[in-house]
């Protein structure tokens, strides 16, 4: 598979909970991190719209833990993204830890922007992204 | 709907990013608690099981965010559980922010227990949570 | 001692690292949730100021960590507040575990208010905070 | 200052508050990855030392907070270590902004070494970390 976007990370181990693994809530926190330096990659800053009250958001998340991330595990997040609808968007994200390539995780994160009332809205800037 | 179990919160300011709402990696926080307590309150302790080697982990997280929620709120998580294979448990979790009840966010949790080689096997103990 | 503010909390399991007891980062959180609780009951909301663009802010922290919480404690953040010069305040906060009233941790955090140059000020809404 | 150890990260957006800048709670986080990082590279690791049930443990925080952290800013963590008694050690750990070399913090983090007992040790295996 190919991927638009990759970014390498090691387990910290304040994110290791007391299974001595990393906490299951913790892979959004590196998921999100994977897409924003995706979307700034192609020069959409996520803090500068957060400052124009633009804000892109979460709608859906689905998250399939295949293996555990544990201490001193080195992992690479590969992102695609696609266009779902006119207002929504869709990234595939997988992690797989390094350097034997085993598959930890399968996310499918759907979003959308909002605009300063909360409703959503087409981001023009999100045509950047798609390669259609 | 019948909820097995509820559990009430209040957001903490430290849990809200940028953009003025509850990070959407906190609500695993939050639904990881709760989840927690509903086992506590049939008698399963997870600290107890994770010490015994043995780890119930989520194996898949559904994730359907309705509203936000931010610094003040209070809001409370409600549970189901079901069995759904020998070796698999799913919690149906959703958020409710109080006290107008307005849905928050969605949330579909499926379990199973490992043993102290890493293998899935059916955890008799869970037999409490389950109506049947 | 007597304490201006008191606020009860329970551990989370996410709060504990791969030691078993509370990660020493989490306490922070704690002690800023039980800050922002004192804030608000004396009529200060951290987020409305923070939307006028005065931030509170900490300059310092001291923290003493006598004991470790552990999954299933309970424990009392108990807080008293000072002014320690025309632009600096300075919160005490102590953490006992209940039911058996141990300390568990002292901590002393000084703050001031920037305005929206970020820039120290006098804020005089805290006036309300101390009892001179 | 000449220091022992060095490590460069990025700050995180779900690590921002809703003031825009890194929460004062994530500093500690930071400072114990480079620590367990510093650790590592004298060939001490912390997660195996903690399946040994030998604890290393923060007994007192002292964390000055200089200037801000927000989305996008590059920073290092430079770090050095002296044993202050037979049992404790302390780090003292800058933050700096890059490229500008902004001091961002300053802390110093005394520790011990605690046994199975809870009860502090002398870990020869520190003696790695020390220049004498």
């Amino acid at each position: 598979m190919k991927y638009a976007h990759s970014l390498e990370f090691s387990v910290r181990d304040y994110e290791c909970d007391m299974q001595g693994v990393v906490n299951n809530g913790v892979y959004q926190n590196y998921l999100e991190h994977a897409r924003h330096e995706f979307l700034q990659s192609r020069g959409i800053n996520f803090a500068e719209m957060t400052v124009k009250r633009i804000n892109l958001v979460v709608v859906r998340a689905e998250l399939d833990y295949r293996d555990s991330l544990r201490s001193n595990d080195r992992f690479i997040v590969r992102s695609n993204i696609q266009r779902i609808s006119k207002l929504r968007f869709e990234f595939s994200q997988d992690i797989f830890r390094t350097p034997d390539q085993k598959l930890v995780l399968q996310a499918r994160i759907i979003g959308t922007s909002l605009n300063h009332r909360g409703r959503p809205f087409e981001l023009h800037e999100l045509s950047k992204l798609f390669d259609d």
